[in-house]
């Protein structure tokens, strides 16, 4: 085995007789629910950073696992690569077409095939989105509580690992889902768990299609944990004289054993674009947004030691509601916290990335990245799911301005290298796709490499899998 | 790929050449760290079940990284067989050494190397245990929830993938490993994580080694989670008319929110070996242990919440203590299950072993159980993780009476037919081992095998990792 390079693995584009006689079939096959318009190819082609648009040779959307069977099997036969579509809210190049290929858009896979209350799990399919899906269960007083932001869809999330604002209490996707189908690259049709909670019997193929980013195979049905609806839900926000105080008020919450279900950072740059978006007014220093469930004297409970926590690190007062007015109004000011941002620089486009670090050195990695974004001169306001050190920002920069340009792909490396020399990881949520490729030699050694290109191999010897993403080459 | 064996994946005798090398090379280079009198070989290849012992050819005990993977490294010269072993606490047989070879016991790799008061997580070697991790954090305020009953080392828990009594709260090991530090077969060292809380940089390779019972490779070091001790636990046991009340009230209680830590199900005839051997004077019927984690007005009012639950179902009344002498004479006579059973047949053998399914199912598995144990004529006692679908029998039996051994294998097969029937698994937590193997292809279908055997193949392409065990042959 070999060391890594920081070109990602592909394979080779197949010959141009191999994609017509691809596209024909399936164009034949699926009728309109096949396309190869060039606006639609590009659609599912277009990634939210500044990579470059690369569309694939058609796009089809299949409604059975046995349809994407069937498509995976021509595929194989032919060498083409594969990259399957959810909603195309990612953020790093993940639904890119590098060399073509054929996009499977799984968005018409989307029936709730069934909820087991008693047992709080439903089996969904993956063009389901988390919107759809708590939509559905409410009636029933269940929910799901991960929440990337965007409406993305199941599949999507469980391909890249997603996780969220409700992460610090409900884990992540890896942490709620039990089962999943998937077609491999060889078209065959593999259940990977059955809807025990849990199990000891074989290796965790679940967790190992859970953030492979369709690099190993389709995901076409997913059996997910659910949760009760709290029967009382508190929240409020907390202004912080820095970062530092905010991120140890945090500590010292999760230490406590309070059970928050949502504890965010934003810094001051982000706190001036939520007061020009949402009208917050809030000083424009660092603040906490924050949410409890339990019981009405549970949450109360909560709201009132965080409250006496906050003030031993100079933070507050803080201010909370058990009212659902007022806590969506703050809430939904923190979703737009992508859509405020550009208040701060109208007419720039974002970057948005994510790293993740232990807890401990959060705070000194949110300081010293504010530090390098002052330094850079391009404004990047800064959010944080700060109770698992995990942190956004988003560089607003004018494309046209070559030195700008010049300055973001060396920010986002140092960004990535700070974490990394603090025990973190180069994306705590937002996955690999083909942008960050090049740091994963950085985060992994090569032994760690050589083993997930040997899992790749073994399950897709040709390689057709989303070729380009995730994996540097040897 | 083919279809699957009941036979286990296993690799050759090395040769009786080979075998002498190995074991001069080791003993000459390990000293008195390295063992072949009979009796320790013996005791490292004895499995708490009616499996034989088969002992391994020398016992070594290494004391870092490095020195297992030059045990490693010299193995895999020799093509000689590698069995990891903890605390040897497991019940399948997966310590046994049916082809000879190296025991590499990791009990002096018992270093707490750090702990993250503020992160919360800490960095033990394989061979601490869980008594002695937590006595170490009880001074910090912290402690380590999985608890599978024994006092196994941390290494053998990843490599089962380990839970237990507060497995409902907590999670399973699974859910509370960061990350791990490897020695694959070929003699490499594996970094699988960072200590971020979460990523998506990558296959998660954590969790492939999680529960791979030393078939890929031996565990050397483990970053776990941690928690505060909470401030407040109370506790207490309830009757039931039947399992099926019992298990109802568990199912509303998990449905309501009520954050339960741990919630057990005993047997009317595990009550009766409770009575015998820990002198509880309970009401001959199924009873659940429960305990609450929290603030002192929060176990208050999950005991009360409780409480009022129970007697829906005609259950209760529910006595409960937040008085920690009181509480631990119970959950200590819930831990003597196992010693306790043999009161109800002094003179038998058990063994012991575990299936889960969807609790919606839990009371008609644990009934019907009930009823083919009654038409074997064998007593065995029923405890479960209830919270989790989770039960454990043991089956008490004379190996003598060769119309009981008869009996054994066909009531454990029925056992897991009846599981894997109402969308369960062969094992919740004890993990596959040697016992297990058969069942593998009646929960897994060809192509999951497939996809496990290629991960073994492509990550121990010699088969020399624990061989026999959990993998059939294709």
């Amino acid at each position: 085995m070999m060391s890594h390079s920081s070109e990602p693995l592909t394979c080779a584009r197949p010959s141009d007789a191999a994609v017509g006689a691809v596209v024909t079939t399936l164009s034949e096959r699926f009728g309109n629910r096949a396309a190869t318009g060039q606006a639609v190819r590009e659609q599912h082609g277009h990634t939210r950073t500044y990579l470059v648009t690369q569309a694939p040779d058609i796009v089809v959307w299949p409604q059975t696992t046995e349809e994407v069977a069937e498509i995976v099997t021509l595929c194989a036969a032919h060498k083409m690569p594969i990259i399957p579509f959810g909603t195309g809210t990612s953020l790093e190049g993940h639904v890119n077409a590098p060399i073509g290929g054929v996009c499977i858009d799984l968005s018409q896979m989307n029936t709730i095939v069934a909820i087991h209350a008693e047992d709080l799990d439903c089996v969904v399919g993956p063009g389901v989105t988390r919107k759809m899906l708590n939509e559905t269960l409410r009636d029933q007083g269940l929910f799901f509580p991960i929440d990337p932001g965007a409406d993305a869809s199941i599949g999507g999330m469980v391909a890249t690992r997603a996780s969220g604002t409700n992460a610090v209490r409900y884990g992540t996707m890896k942490d709620n889902v039990l089962s999943l189908t998937v077609v491999t690259p060889d078209g065959r049709i593999v259940k990977t768990g059955s809807r025990a909670k849990k199990s000891s019997a074989g290796y965790d193929l679940t967790r190992l299609f859970i953030g492979s980013e369709g690099t190993l195979g389709i995901i076409t049905e997913i059996t997910l944990k659910l949760y009760g609806i709290p029967e009382a839900i508190s929240g409020g926000i907390c202004s912080f004289p820095t970062v530092k105080a905010a991120c140890d008020a945090v500590i010292l919450t999760i230490q406590s054993g309070i059970p928050v279900a949502r504890i965010e950072l934003a810094d001051q740059l982000q706190v001036k674009a939520f007061n020009l978006y949402s009208k917050l007014g809030l000083p424009e220093t660092p603040v906490l947004f924050v949410e409890f469930h339990g019981t009405e004297n549970g949450v109360k409970e909560q709201a009132e030691q965080f409250g006496e926590i906050v003030t031993e690190f100079g933070g507050g007062p803080f201010q909370w509601t058990a009212k659902p007015e007022e806590r969506t109004k703050l809430w939904q000011a923190r979703h737009d916290a992508y859509w405020a941002s550009f208040t701060l620089r109208p007419g720039a486009q974002t970057v948005a990335t994510d790293v993740c670090v232990p807890i401990s050195r959060l705070a000194e990695c949110v300081e010293a990245t504010q530090v390098d974004i002052a330094e850079t001169g391009i404004p990047a306001p800064i959010v944080g799911h700060v109770g698992d050190g995990n942190f956004h920002l988003g560089l607003l920069f004018f494309p046209d301005d070559e030195a700008e340009m010049a300055k973001v792909k060396p920010f986002l490396e140092r960004l990535v290298k700070r974490a990394l020399a603090m025990e973190g990881t180069c994306t705590g949520e937002h996955g690999v796709g083909q942008h960050k490729v090049k740091y994963m030699g950085m985060e992994h050694s090569g032994a760690a490499l050589d083993i997930m290109r040997g899992i790749k191999g073994v399950i897709d010897p040709l390689g057709i899998m989303n070729p380009g993403k995730m994996l540097p080459a040897a």
